[in-house]
């Protein structure tokens, strides 16, 4: 049978052969673990995903979430899937076994959870967003939230969101004015409206957790001014049992072009002026926590879109191999038959596009989360400290790369199937539709631009930076001991180098107040850098296959064949371009920064 | 106010500073015609496509066509709209007076036409497809057909459809099945399936005249045995009554992710054996007719793509000056008011990049009518002959280059709107997906792509292209006189310079027989072709700037001075990066040819 949500060949090279996930089983905290519980985990999450997620895939799309009597209702196959999910322990997968968790790595809770996202993302963003507020409280709550609302969550009883964007304030959370005065009895009373909060209302769960960030009446203006604080649907009794409902209002939804399986409402706290949150660790500290624990979220929305590319990638795939039409240029003859328009070299140039960039960023995200893993489970601080600069470093990456690449291999699979492509009958047009939002969300394309160029570099004293050089250098020199992979290495290195000297300059520039001028083309930056990271995968992605090609296994030689030229395709076809990105870099190029509102 | 379709102060400086339009007034054909007359006939398109078409571009989406008792049903606004473009002659622009017609130049009639595309794609292609079959029945229809078929069309009464495709045959109509048996009377009985006919079914017309592709029982195999018929939705009396209903049944509506308004059907000709078709012109000699009349439907899908980019650009352009979002990089303090968008650098550059897209297809899209023209009014036979030729080497850019790169633009118009431009409450979602089909329907971006390597570089001895580069010198040469222009047009002789070599070697290894690798890329040579094209375009518009700048009109220096920074965008962001696709081009890279099916 064909595998439509991703190639189960390619996991257990991503998992075994490039990312040595065996060797985290070897580290104390998965020591119970080993590569069979790593796959059963994951062939439960492939059985759950296919049984529960795919089916409604569309129909999710098709009857988007309805406003009815002040509540968002969901389609009635959304609560079997979620509980399926919970049920399994998915939830939980990253938490220690004593609390009810599979105590498994990131990476291989990242690697199960591809498997929803690529079947439904809709559906899957339920239990995402859960997953995300419950961390935060594991984080940075006190005990008492812990054990009012973090448990819940752990049993599935309670969701989660995350409640940051105001009407006036998107990417500017600088500028929220919801508030939060303190009642006198260590609560507090909020007030203010919320926009675009996924999973903000539904009855998939007995309560939501709203993770809101707003401002106590003594707060310093701006982002240093911003506190988190923890808003139920319904209060919480000290017993546990759900009280009254809270202040929080569903004041309406939003009617999007994809991703319609996840209600995006909007939210008013306090209009009656009974809204009661809870503050979540210090005052003013809120948008430092939020950022503490965006890296994982980061990884997940990129990993989202990589799944969305990943499913397109497959389905297409399959109909290129299907599909007869037309003949190859060199037989034209009408007579003879028609061949599968994968024989045809454009259709496998878009073929080949889509699989550079899906399973590129696949393995970019996957290597994210074992960066993650190392940030807790390595047993030296320093390498645990150095994944977290690397880690900080790579996540605008990891978050916008799959956002616009795996959109634009989306935009490919519908080219393949032509006029049917466009059609809803066929799933790639929801994939494209769906993908769309992912450059937009959990900070938008420009905001990661900025935050790659204007914070993350410098960072640490470039500590970060430093280190991917030199695994990229470390990536070269394995390289080096296979002749064939000398085409594919010497452009990547080629922009590398040339990639650390504008790196430096424009570093100097900011740093010695250039602000305006250098960040003004952090678009390029981040074109050419993503294509810098995604190449050097890929060229780690080579040697494997060089490795893989070398041990003999017969059976495997189409597919190692495959990731060499995949490779082939990014390093030489898409590499290099980027030099282009990099002259005007250096040039410190004005022609936008200079064109002037009225002339447009 | 502000503009919602299209800048009518860009559209002045193409019809009357870039194209010379009232030069073509001095013409025979159009003497009657004046800057007054086509001003006044752009005054009535503009107001209609505001009054009448713009106001139901949302609702057509929302509604899509409906299958209701074996008939597709439209929302009631499409019939006003469509009757108020009859109405005002817009079908018959470009028809001899004496035939009913407004006798103006192409040029004019694709510009009126513009507006109808940019406030609603979906309902303008009824008319749009009516021009297409009208046109292809004057060609080469009979007087009989003309007089039954045609003067109702013109008249407003019967519509019009081109019915090419079918289910096993999209792109390769070598492989069409529907069959034609004659008669005995003269007439034809019709049999066979076809998919995609857009406008197939509707009941905006007392007729609909599908323009079918079938095969007669002597038909040699392939493309050589394709004859055209006229084939009746109801069938004609001689004294032009409706008679019968013809065995035409509607079998089906796709549904589609955009260009919703637009009903595409199924439609299966002569299940009872009773289909009445006639023959266009010669047995076996359809497909040429339907090539010879492509070129203005080429035009047109183009211009749909760039009206689409256009509407976008612009809705875009007025969000990022009403919406206040953040500070600017140096001037971070959190009490200060929050700027327009429009004021960061990274939307700036969506902006500029969306300006120098829709702006440089437009003028292209212009151009090419305006060629048009010449093949029909120039007087000199010769400059008729080249006029022909080099419309038919730039076709397949005038409708792939706005498919791929105004879609582009409406990508980034998304962004500028953030969240609210991914919901359905903004227009801008709307034009992504309707823009969506165009790289697809009336040949693919694949078949443009073999149509311009394989097909029109060699047409005529390389008329057309050696006539192409003998215009951009010409450009290139009068831009000299600019120092100011010299940073733009450097970069464009540097391309065309290489891509002249380039394609001369493709061409040798066509004549000398490889001609799969030579084809193999031919995605590669759109794109580099289809650049040097519009940097040609956009290096014509800022001369015209430039002499705009020097006649020194001050209301009109913000224009010249945005067209110039437009011009500076595309010429020195975009035109310099496809020399990385010629290289792959000169080094015959066989990285796509040479991936295997297995290997995926």
């Amino acid at each position: 049978m064909s595998e439509t949500l991703l190639s189960s060949r390619n996991l257990a090279f991503e998992l075994y052969e490039v990312l040595d996930a065996e060797g985290l089983a070897q580290r104390e905290r998965f020591a119970e673990h080993n590569r069979e519980t790593f796959d059963a985990a994951l062939g439960t999450a492939r059985s759950i995903a296919e049984k529960y997620f795919a089916p409604h895939n569309r129909k999710g799309d098709e009857h988007e979430p309805r406003y009815e009597n002040g509540q968002a209702v969901l389609i009635p196959e959304v609560k079997p899937a979620v509980d399926a999910f919970l049920e399994a322990g998915f939830l939980n997968a990253t938490r220690d076994f004593e609390a009810g968790g599979m105590q498994l790595p990131t990476l291989l809770s990242q690697a199960c959870f591809a498997h929803f996202q690529a079947a439904n993302v809709g559906s899957s963003a339920y239990p995402f967003l859960t997953m995300g507020a419950a961390n935060l409280i594991e984080s940075f709550g006190s005990e008492e939230q812990k054990q009012r609302f973090l448990q819940p969550m752990i049993d599935g009883r309670f969701f989660g969101t995350m409640a940051l964007t105001e009407p006036h304030a998107g990417s500017s959370l600088s500028d929220i004015r919801t508030r939060a005065e303190p009642a006198g009895d260590g609560s507090y009373r909020i007030k203010g409206n919320k926009i675009f909060i996924s999973g903000g209302d539904h009855s998939l769960a007995q309560n939501i957790v709203h993770m809101v960030l707003a401002k106590l009446p003594d707060a310093p203006p701006g982002v240093k001014g911003i506190s988190l604080f923890v808003v139920p649907k319904f209060l919480v009794n000290a017993d546990g049992s759900l009280g009254q409902r809270n202040d929080v209002l569903l004041a309406g939804l939003f009617h999007k072009m994809g991703y319609r399986g996840t209600t995006s409402t909007a939210l008013n706290f306090g209009d009656n002026g009974e809204c009661v949150g809870y503050l979540v660790g210090k005052p003013h500290a809120g948008l430092s926590y939020m950022f503490q624990m965006m890296n994982e979220a980061r990884i997940g929305v990129g990993m989202g879109a990589v799944m969305l590319g990943y499913a397109g990638y497959l389905y297409s795939l399959e109909y290129a191999r299907e599909r007869p039409q037309g003949r190859l240029p060199d037989g034209k003859d009408p007579t003879s038959p028609q061949v599968a328009i994968i024989e045809h070299a454009d259709v496998r140039r878009m073929l080949l596009t889509q699989k550079a960039y899906v399973e590129g960023a696949f393995d970019l995200g996957l290597y994210a989360a074992r960066l993650f893993d190392d940030t807790t489970t390595l047993e030296d601080a320093t390498g645990r400290q150095q994944a977290h600069e690397l880690l900080d470093l790579l996540t605008p990456i990891v978050k916008s790369w799959p956002s616009e690449f795996c959109l634009k291999a989306n935009e490919l699979a519908i080219q393949i199937l032509g006029g049917h492509g466009y059609t809803r009958e066929y799933p790639v047009e929801q994939y494209y539709r769906d993908n769309r939002l992912n450059p937009i969300h959990e900070g938008t394309h420009g905001i990661q631009s900025l935050d790659l160029l204007g914070r993350k570099l410098a960072q640490n004293g470039g500590a970060g930076l430093k280190r991917l050089i030199r695994l990229m250098a470390e990536t070269g020199a394995r390289a080096q001991t296979h002749v064939s992979l000398d085409a594919l290495r010497v452009p990547l290195e080629q922009l590398v180098a040339r990639l650390q000297t504008v790196t430096l300059g424009l570093l100097e520039d900011l740093v010695s107040g250039k602000v305006t001028t250098t960040l003004a083309n952090s678009a390029l930056y981040l074109k050419a850098f993503g294509h810098a990271v995604i190449g050097w995968r890929w060229l780690e992605q080579a040697i494997r296959a060089e490795e893989g090609l070398a041990r003999g296994e017969a059976a495997d030689r189409d597919f190692y064949q495959g990731k060499l030229q995949a490779a082939r395709y990014f390093l030489t076809w898409e590499v290099p371009g980027c030099q282009h990105e990099l002259t005007l870099l250096e040039a410190r190029d004005d022609t936008c920064l200079a064109m002037r509102d009225e002339w447009f």
